[in-house]
């Protein structure tokens, strides 16, 4: 049975227009239907009326539905917060979609409607988790799109050591590497040569960076993997762990990354037409005659 | 509990001295062992003392294990015979070690020997299913690795829409689709970008073939996902389909190519120290200095 | 000092409604210039009135510039024709630019009245010729964006040995083998891997097809390069020779093609704004926000 | 006519034994022929006996050959310093070859003996050339594979713009861009997916890293090409500037870095019977039957 949502919490950088905007008719929208808002900023005497500013680390506890406004790195950065309570998502783009920001401003209005009715898709999605060898200098991560092990400021490359399930699996030569998530899969890992992974694939995908061996290549594996990479070379500078965009710790060589599969999941909801191959075709430029018409290409 | 094996059948080219003579050491041994040894081939003549000749469709029912000797190709042609009885596999490379033939010939004898005695690992690999629009001009097809739609022999693309689970998936313009198993993921799919797939993931892999939009990228899905693709131009020559290497069909534009998962799976024996991680280091060279010594890249 | 050019032939699909249509269009703007024109095709009767039919061999003989309406297909067709007579080329796009076809209808009248006026951009753009062992089976062939070895109707790889300027290369495994000039690398090369070559660059490109081997990559050579390759294993169907998309010869093992630059160059036409870079990223979607707004990727 | 070299500098990390053996036989080896040799070092007490210490920057001016030890990263360091003077190189290495330190230890005294008899051959490659915008800060820099931009400790992207001799190319969004010469092609660009570039093209290769937009693709530029990169957004961090693998400066948002071929060139000596092809083949592994034998792939 869907939810009843009574209190949201909004989530995007209120200080940009941008996103001030589209947030503030979100608001009055949501308390046109009596919805408590709130607002994870600290940012309080700008907020407008019936905004109740609350810490980022609250958020979670005081709502049962947070909407994003911003792009989709913006829905991660909230996925991360919200992640323990399993508070549901919805992001709403402020211009172009996003993967996961997958409503536009002249739709949100319905979409929140509809989600207000209880008519709405569910859909959970995996989260990752990062341990670094020192877990009293390091927090657990968690990342909704990636954790990302690169290289640090020096123009040499990492040696490194990657191990599944305790079996060696390779040592690898490059700018680092990148474990992903379905989710993650269209993400940094695209653009190292990753595949695109069904968001419903029980799937990891560890991805090399810019590679030395040219035949180390992507590989995906079981979702409960348990994944190492022990750091032999840092090239002078320690190597830095990046969940999501953030780069939260750094690891020397002899340092060890543990990353596998968190406790915790990400709620997000769709409106009914929602389309995972839409959005894939939208945001590739797919199906368009990109570089040429249909006689260009040979003769 | 393991099997105890009676009859064994030998699959391979007999006819190059290069099988013929690990398939004569094969044979002797096996009939020290009192194993009845009979060989899917027409060539009864050319078959050395012991050796029982049947038809390669007749094989799968008269033996409860078949040792393939040669390439991987010798082992997929095997495969498909055999998938539908459930006969276990054992592959025994005469060069170079395969993905699939992953015994050489110089540890051949231990490794019967414990298959034999019942200590060896068992794996199960996934199959996928085929079929053509018209069903009455083409069988039912089944591969071990790879569903291919290529191009017939023009030098111009082929257009063809795909659809998963009867989702419209995007409109392709290329040299065609592959659509391979994680068995699969490191033959041909990995000479056109794929990722490899570790045979322990549910999950199959389609990956276009030289495509004209750069952004048409490998598609990971559900290992359950029903696949359809559909000839949209064929450039005045029909499309082919192949599985695993054998061309079995054509398909002109208006046609439609269904591909799924398989009811069969093939059993495949490995000796207890068998390391899919180290298959994947030999083969694709990795962990070697392969451009340079560690200075040469960058400083 | 510019060419004055009196006699245009106008080269294109004239039967397609959607080339007849800005074809007439242009015979009725360059008869006003009192221009005579004439066209390549055998519709004798089908001819708007006005324009005197040739047969394609013939065209280059009569006219002292050619007008290509349609795809970069049909310019790369038309300059096959006219590049042993030099005669210059302008190409006219029906729908959505090309890379040779870089005017579009809502242009073309002011492309033609700037171009009937000497001013404009000719821009020499060089060929490559191709030669099979049997010399007197094959002609020689020539090509503006590539020649192109690929295997036949088989499913199975092409085995060829590669010599440039009489070096041993390589041995390569795979679906065959581009060699493309600078114009043809954002044609089918770019699919295969191969690099953008700007048109000024003095270079070939060899773009192996799908290689087995995953640092089998493309290989940019001097422009007047002589290349050899030699087919090892046809796989059971010879390999094809194809020029600019069209089939023009099969080789079988054993045989070899040569490659080389070719005499003749194609000169083509623009205008004075035309800008490489400008067709570049329109072509490709570059600069456009594709995958995400800027938060999307990292956080 | 070949050079007469009378005085010789060895470069190279004497301090590491696995350099230190093969330079201490170099040594006693040139002194045999009469030949007085220097070294490019501060470890003044370490050197062995008969080999006079001096700096780095000064090793150009008393030498008319440097040998280079180790790999190709000390040869790369060497050429930024004797560059200016143009004084040849020659590589060795200490272990297997790199691509610019091509004579093993075994070959080393026949290389030498042939080249101090005038037996040998000479190859110029091209350098680059780095300047930023506040050149009072940066020196002009040289580099002769590859000039780096790369993004600074941060998990975001840069944003990039390219202009070629003052035209627009494109925008960019990813990790950097590579700057390559032929010599570099074989180096970080290709890990980037750039084409192999062959020593004699008169090319450069800018290669984006990681790009955002996958159709940001490797671009083959003339030689005498003006390239300039405005960094647009730098992620909170600046980007750096990397020449051959060494960091070199930093480039926040609005500063400008400009790359063209630089006036020095690097003179190589090799032996007679130097391939590059060969090089290629032994570095890229290719010819080997990699992935499988020959009915792996495809039955």
């Amino acid at each position: 049975m869907p939810q009843q949502f009574r209190t949201v919490g909004l989530w995007g950088r209120l200080s940009e227009p941008s996103v001030a905007e589209p947030a503030k008719q979100v608001l009055a929208h949501l308390r046109k239907h009596r919805i408590r808002v709130f607002a994870a900023t600290d940012a309080r005497d700008e907020l407008p009326d019936g905004l109740t500013a609350v810490a980022e680390t609250e958020l979670a506890e005081r709502v049962d539905l947070v909407v994003a406004i911003g792009g989709d790195g913006t829905l991660l950065h909230a996925a991360r917060h919200v992640a323990e309570r399993g508070v549901p998502l919805l992001g709403i783009n402020r211009g172009r979609l996003g993967f996961l920001t997958d409503i536009s401003p002249e739709h949100m209005f319905d979409a929140i409607d509809a989600i207000l009715a209880g008519n709405y898709l569910e859909e959970k999605r995996l989260m990752l988790r990062a341990q670094m060898t020192d877990t009293t200098r390091h927090p657990r991560l968690v990342a909704l799109n990636d954790v990302v092990l690169q290289k640090g400021e020096t123009g040499r490359m990492l040696d490194f050591v990657t191990t599944v399930d305790g079996s060696y699996v390779n040592t690898h030569r490059g700018d680092g590497l990148i474990v992903a998530t379905p989710t993650g899969s269209t993400a940094y890992a695209l653009s190292c040569g990753g595949p695109i992974i069904q968001p419903n694939v029980d799937a990891l995908v560890m991805v090399p960076i810019c590679p030395h061996t040219l035949s180390d290549r992507p590989l995906v594996l079981k979702l409960t993997s348990s994944i190492e990479v022990r750091v032999e070379t840092d090239a002078g500078s320690p190597a830095q762990v990046v969940c999501d965009g953030e780069a939260l710790g750094r690891i020397g060589a002899g340092e060890v990354l543990r990353i596998g599969l968190a406790d915790e999941t990400v709620t997000l909801l769709h409106p009914r037409d929602y389309n995972y191959y839409e959005l894939l075709r939208s945001k590739l430029n797919w199906g368009r005659a990109n570089r040429s018409d249909s006689s260009v290409r040979r003769g």
